[in-house]
């Protein structure tokens, strides 16, 4: 579908690509952007095929994952809306380098790689904010990595939840679970038996609870206390 | 010290950034480069220090770290020769994201950051090419969380090895530790506990025999079969 050029633009600015971008950059890509609804479960690109697009997710959740060679899945991430995906592509010969699957009913703008490959080579300041975002997301990266070693998976799933909250939480706080426990079990790098034992010992420590997805936070600040001391970055984090 | 433009040059052609540039793009960096030689445990720059280099591993081992709030180092990389470090703090508002260690005795050389931006700002071939390690870098990294939920200890510490084996191993196998255990297992995110327990396991699997730090891989096939079924990679591995 077509959007509007002020609904693509207002689309294109939630992301952290084009937030702070001149309408030379955003023009072209508002022109064109093709808006998709994809039903929960949609795979979107598999890994090695070949790319065309990068993603900029409007709402929903999307995965990432790839498959071990003896057949299992590892999820690299699951993203919500103003996140992008595939762009990475264009620097690893226009193959994309892992799968993506619709993981709650989303809503997507479909952008041209080519594109991208344009805008980096004209504009500077473009490529640098590229640059920055890459940076942040490597940042990210290596926060958890640094949280499979260094957190117990009660203390992960504190920060998962915490991720959820936003900064600005105030207690007593109500929030949903965004997508099924076992995508989130496989998300933190967890069994489900692990996640169902993690979140049990955090409720021994964290005044929680939980009703199928809806879930109750009694005092924010006693979850941080107990999840962020094993962390080297200061709650609330930037990256929330 | 300042060493001969042509020695400048050639040790930034090793390195996957400046490699395939050209001499517009090599000579500012080579003219600017500083040499130094640092024993093992010197500090090279700490998280959230202000930045001003960026480096270039000539020789030896650099880790690179962060400390979280209840005092525990998690190691997120140790690098050696022709790998760069430092240069994400350009992105970061001129803060190093980490801190740089030297782990086993270092000559490094020293890049300007101010350098770096401009380089990036007047030559899009260069921005292309710094995404493009950054790239990389991004799929190391998934590669390393996928290995932390779906690879068993025994088979991360073999991965370990068949990179240090490069992609032309041939069995019989001999090499050496290049920097000690302890280090290794914070490296692999493990405790040195579960490293020994590891290594254990692996010798029942696979044959090889450790004596200190010297080690001699009997078939590097058996070794490859036992580890690599566990990734989504297949051997040898492009980022060997």
């Amino acid at each position: 579908m077509i959007l509007s050029h002020p609904d693509a633009v207002a689309i294109l600015r939630k992301s952290e690509l084009f937030a702070s971008q001149s309408m030379d950059i955003l023009d072209p890509f508002a022109e064109q952007a093709r808006f998709h609804e994809m039903p929960k479960g949609t795979i979107i690109f598999s890994h090695e095929q070949s790319a065309e697009h990068f993603y900029i997710i409007v709402s929903g959740w999307v995965k990432l994952s790839r498959e071990t060679l003896d057949g299992n899945e590892a999820v690299i991430d699951v993203l919500h809306s103003g996140h992008m995906f595939g762009e990475l592509a264009l620097f690893e010969n226009m193959q994309y380098v892992c799968n993506a699957e619709v993981a709650e009913d989303a809503e997507l703008l479909f952008l041209p790689l080519h594109l991208l490959d344009t805008m980096i080579a004209s504009h500077h300041d473009f490529a640098r904010q590229l640059l920055h975002v890459m940076s942040s997301t490597r940042v990210k990266r290596d926060k958890e990595l640094e949280h499979r070693d260094m957190q117990s998976a009660a203390q992960r799933i504190g920060c998962f939840l915490l991720r959820l909250c936003g900064a600005d939480a105030e207690s007593p706080l109500q929030l949903y679970l965004p997508y099924d426990k076992t995508l989130i079990a496989s998300r933190l790098g967890m069994k489900p038996e692990t996640f169902s034992r993690g979140l049990a010992t955090l409720r021994k420590h964290v005044d929680l609870t939980i009703q199928g997805a809806a879930l109750e936070i009694k005092d924010v600040e006693q979850l941080t206390a107990y999840t962020c001391n094993a962390c080297s970055f200061t709650y609330p984090c930037e990256d929330l």
